[in-house]
Order: C-alpha cells, then structure tokens, then sequence
C-alpha cells in the first residue's frame, strides 16, 4: 500500500519554506491586481453575455481557464484545487507521479467557495481603486492568479496538518477520535507565530510595492497594496482557513 | 475622422510612468517563473500528444488561453498583442471604446515571433534551475505571464513613438519620408537614460526578489533571479526590441 502510506519527503522545514514562498507570489498578485480599477462590470452577470454561458466574466474566465489547465494536467498535483471542480476535462498528458505524501481522504476537501467569497466580497473592495479602464479580460486574468495563488496557501494546510500529526500523532488522536474540532483547533493555533506572519507579510507588502528609484532618497509611504490590508488577509482569512483546511484534513487522518 | 486622429491624453510622463510601472510587473513575473525549475517536457513537441494540438505543452497553454482571453476582449485593447493572431476568436462581450492613440497602422505591428524566440531560447536558459518537478501546466501558465508583460511593454514602444513623434515631428519627418531606419534608430538612442534603466531594473530585481525575514539583519545576496539578468533582458533585449518597434511604427506614421 505505497500510496496509502504517506513517505517521508516531507519535514517541518521544507513546509514552512514553501509557506514563506508562497507569501511572495500572494503579494505580487495582489499588486498585480492593483494596477487595474474595480472595473466592476467583471463581475457582473448582467454585463457578459457569452453564448452557453450564465454567470459573470470572471466566472467565465476562471472556469474555462481551469478547463483549459486540467487538460494539461495542472490538477494532478495535489497541492492545485479548481474552483469549478464539476465536469472538469480530464488531463490529456503523460501522468507525473507526484510523491505521495498526503492521506488520501485529502482529495475531498476544497474551500475554494469560501475562499471565491473572501476574494470578491471582503478583501478586493480593500485593495483595489474605484474605477473602470475597460480592461476587463486582463483583469479576471489577474483575479485569476491571485484567487489560485490563495487556494494554494490555504489548502497548503493538508501539508501542515499531516507533518504537525507525523510528528506528534499522540497529541492529536484524541481529539481525532473524538471528532473534537474545538481541541484540534486549539492544538492548532500558535498565538505567537500568527503574530510573527502577520508583520512579515506586512514588511514584505511594502517592500514589494514600493516605488524604487536610483538614489538613496525614500519616495514615502506610497504603496502599491496597503501593508495593512495584507496583514489583515492573514490574519483574519488565510491563517483562519488554512487552519480550518487543517482539522477537516486531521478528522480524517485516521480513516 | 475622429478615430485617424489621435488625442492627446498621452503624455512623456503617462508613458514614463506605465514603463517604469511594467518594469516591476516583468520581474515578478520572471521572479514566479524561476519558482518552477526548467521543466523542459513542457517544451517538447514530443511530451505533449494532445488530440487536434499539434505543437508543445507551452504552445497549447497560449494559444488556447489567448483565444479564451480574446473572446472576453483582451485583444480590443491595443495595447495587447496576441502570439497567436490567426484564427483568434471574435470578443463576445460589449466593445470598450479605448481612447483612440495610436495612428491606425499600428495594428499591423506585432514582432512576438522574435520576443518568443528570445524568451524560450535565450532567457529562459538564464533564470531557472535545471530540474523537473513535474508542474508543466502551472510552469507554462507561468511563462504566459512572462510573455504576456513582456510583449506588452516591448509594444508600448508604440506610444513611446507617438508621444516622442508629436513632441517634435520635424525632428522625424525627414527620417520617416526617407524611409532611413537608421537615422531613426539614432534620434531613438539615448544611452546614457538606457543605462539608467539597467540599473533601475537590476535594483529592484534585488529589492523584490531578496529572502524578507523580520529583524534588521541582511541575509546576503541570494536572489530568487539574478539581478544582473535582468538588466541583460533589458539592455541586450527589451530596449532594442522597444525601438524596433518605435522605427516600425513611426516608419508608417505618415501614412
């Protein structure tokens, strides 16, 4: 039972050294995004009318990108969730054996409607200008990058969770057992670390979008993504999902 | 003849500003790209059997996503030039009545063949590790980010040519009526500023592509992409190509 029995490729190290990355890609698609206005008729369900489509552009876009990347084989990887996983094409290419490192139960957890919520409702109003530039196809594109880049990290969470349980697995098969989510959440949450997360991205966000120039001279405070709001995407969603993402994947760890 | 004639909501510095802007869009993309190691099966005719495709992995991903990107109107923005213009499907959604900037033969200049080329065989090479991981879809959906900024600002050499044509004609005309691509090129060429940009771009590939940790400590040069390749991309790449097309277009301003 090779794929049953997860390997041992995977250490605390090099998933903390994914999740430090994976906050870099997360701040330049948000910048990325910023260089456009709300251009809010991608959004609307009254503004595209594609033939055989019902729904807003950016669902257009992202649900035949998604068609489109699963035929190449972008959803093998256990680490990709689509968010329009019903009737997705199967892959055309040769299949990669990607290690086999997660429970299998993984498979049957996605948040990307949670996380598409997040993304529209809550945290694009805080970022991005008013405005409309007409550039709505390159927007949903940028939509696109940034709502994959925080499916990602969140579901990244199946990886934390299975090294936190290798290598502990005592401390959490009570509450496993006990379908306790309450204790698994409490096991789960480091007050500090959480605090220590939320000041790196803030300092990364300005870094990354600050306006550089020749000269020692700082232009101000002027950033292309409010480090605030950063801060805030970790501290109120991402790190809340990752963990939910978390206990879903423990609950099952013993099936 | 409103559309012949273009406006003049375009200035030296709304030009200067959107380069100088895309600049930091180029090197995050390259910055993610170099995330993925070389993963060459995505650039074989051989990998990729996929039934009615013939062609690699990465010409699949482009092709198809800029004929979904065309239906939704990324194209209707002159701004945007497609690797694969035959056969580019029609914009379903509502036309967007982009200010009208560009003189009207600019819509025959598109050199992404060369910019393809250059970025498959020359740079690429240049920026990420040998290596396979297996992420051919998510690298060549990477790749079509690089391709896309890239195209997009070697192309703004069209309103870098317009705005420098309407600052003062009489300096081009002769040039342009004689037809001497040459003397263009030189009214083009302003080394001391390329140099500038060389070293504008090779320090914010330091700035956003350096490991940010907490704490005031450095941690050396370990840069995610060279910075000095940057600066090669833009000094033996993007400036020639850019006035390229500033000669090819300014060649058919008069028409």
């Amino acid at each position: 039972m090779a794929c049953a029995e997860p390997n041992s490729e995977l250490t605390l190290h090099s998933v903390r050294e994914s999740l430090i990355r994976q906050e870099d890609t997360i701040i330049f698609s948000l910048i990325e995004r910023a260089k456009y206005p709300r251009n809010s008729p991608a959004y609307e369900q009254s503004y595209a009318s594609i033939p055989g489509f019902s729904g807003s552009l950016l669902q257009y876009i992202v649900k035949q990108s998604e068609a489109l990347q699963a035929t190449a084989g972008r959803y093998e990887n256990p680490e990709e969730h689509p968010f329009f996983p019903d009737n997705l094409p199967r892959s055309l290419v040769p299949p990669y054996n990607y290690p086999p490192v997660l429970h299998h139960a993984a498979t049957s957890i996605n948040i990307n409607k949670i996380i598409w919520d997040m993304y529209l409702n809550q945290l694009l109003p805080l970022f991005v200008a008013d405005g409309d530039d007409g550039n709505y196809a390159s927007t949903a594109a940028s939509d696109l990058e940034c709502l994959q880049a925080l499916s990602r990290r969140i579901h990244y969470g199946k990886y934390v969770a299975e090294v936190k349980f290798r290598d502990a697995p005592q401390d959490y098969e009570p509450a496993i057992r006990a379908k306790d989510r309450d204790a698994l959440m409490k096991l789960l949450t480091f007050e500090n670390v959480e605090e220590l997360v939320k000041k790196r991205v803030e300092k990364k966000a300005m870094i990354f979008g600050q306006e550089v120039s020749l000269g020692n001279g700082h232009k101000g405070a002027n950033y292309k993504v409010d480090p605030s709001v950063v801060s805030k995407l970790y501290g109120d969603w991402i790190m809340p999902f990752t963990k939910l993402v978390q206990v879903e994947y423990l609950l099952r760890r013993l099936d």
